[in-house]
């Protein structure tokens, strides 16, 4: 099966994005509901947990793994690719190589978590792939909790990212990577807010052509994660509040099942 | 030494009173840094969470426990108390207490984390005492990311503070239990949005209180925790961010020690 992991419930989002893209493909999810958020974390804790979550997925028969989380991704991929020998997709690479497509004026900005934007992986990985691009970096840690604590649609929502992406709109970027999981659910506010004319780059459905890119080339593979068996989503901690937001998001009835580590 | 847990930073505001209540007395800090905040997990998890704070701060010598988080507090308290027989304070019931000895109404409002409201520990605590008091909870979520992110002193949180106790304003109530170690911070806003003449309860305050009358009346115990030792502050995760809020919440100078359960 393709797993996701992530987290908590933003990775979701790239469920939601293998549904659309890639029918007939069930997914097995984990979300570390248990530890979430990791945004707030350090490297090193970042780094454990997702070596954590990836073995257990692989426990659970995972033939190939999707790490859901910018911040499990920017500072984990390469310890996951180390460790681990399946196919491994992370959402900061795919995310580049569209924004280096993208971007005329060769200046791109990025907003994540303070993990994310700590570990500069998007700036590193747009500049290996074309040194002449200005990466301009932003955390924007509130969002999360906002899109989590359900004020997304509220005023003050849209006045916190203005005033958040304030900065990064004097510098004349052409190209903006929402890189958080769960910024996609603000995509409209913020594109206003940056302006109409910046193009936003979503990691979830960049990683998921990525994905159905690869797919394509390995037939044998992609024939065995076809299935007629339905997603799995598996938590490290289980709340109505999560359960709601999932069912939500995907806009379908959702089975969270409570899994543990130990 | 007096120990204090915590999900994270919040519970440096508990060690702020005890310096102010209790000068001389050393405190040993634990904040759960790498899975903060409790506040949005289930019971069961707390409750796992906080025997795993209370075995480590045993292994440390703590002599006294002090529970400074609520959603701990309001999960866990009993079966912490059930399992280690060193004395174990929490905030609740000092400040149900406090709040029932206020309340000429008897209405008292209580905000909190989904977690301490969804326990409903305040209004069983303060029913215990008087069951004629009538108590509303209503859960704040969002005020723990907007002070923990530095939006405290902005207007958007001063205009979120007013919409979340919307509801509670029209409930005729005199006294309001602040039931998040985070919130004393924006004590102010909270004050002027409830309302001037609510009167309002700080946990912190109420069980240092009862902390330093429990010590009076045991001057032995009282006498071993008088040190001229620094206090000591461990966390699971060491981040700069947590690093400068323990500092600036503190006014001093803090050194994080990174520790784990494992």
């Amino acid at each position: 099966m393709i797993s996701v992991f992530d987290s908590g419930i933003g990775g979701l989002t790239v469920v939601k994005e293998i549904v659309k893209q890639l029918p007939g493909m069930p997914v097995l999810y984990l979300g570390d509901t248990a530890r979430t958020p990791y945004g707030n974390k350090s490297p090193e804790t970042i780094r454990q947990y997702a070596l954590q979550d990836a073995q257990f997925l692989i426990s659970q028969g995972a033939t190939m793994i999707v790490v859901a989380c910018n911040s499990a991704s920017s500072n984990a991929y390469q310890l996951l690719t180390t460790n681990y020998k399946l196919p491994i997709f992370d959402v900061i690479i795919p995310a580049a190589r569209r924004a280096v497509a993208l971007t005329k004026k060769k200046r791109v900005g990025v907003i994540g978590t303070r993990a994310t934007i700590g570990s500069r992986a998007y700036e590193k990985a747009i500049q290996t792939i074309d040194p002449n691009v200005t990466v301009i970096e932003h955390a924007c840690p509130i969002f999360v909790p906002l899109i989590e604590e359900g004020w997304a649609k509220k005023g003050e929502t849209t006045r916190i990212v203005k005033l958040s992406l304030q900065g990064l709109k004097t510098k004349n970027i052409d190209t903006l990577i929402l890189g958080c999981t769960h910024y996609p659910i603000i995509r409209d506010i913020i594109q206003v807010k940056i302006s109409k004319r910046v193009k936003l780059v979503d990691p979830a459905e960049e990683v998921v052509k990525e994905l159905a890119q690869y797919l394509k080339t390995h037939p044998k593979l992609a024939q065995s994660l076809r299935s007629t068996e339905d997603h799995r989503f598996m938590v490290t901690d289980v709340t109505e509040h999560f359960q709601a937001i999932a069912q939500s998001w995907l806009n379908r009835s959702v089975k969270l099942e409570k899994i543990s580590f130990q």
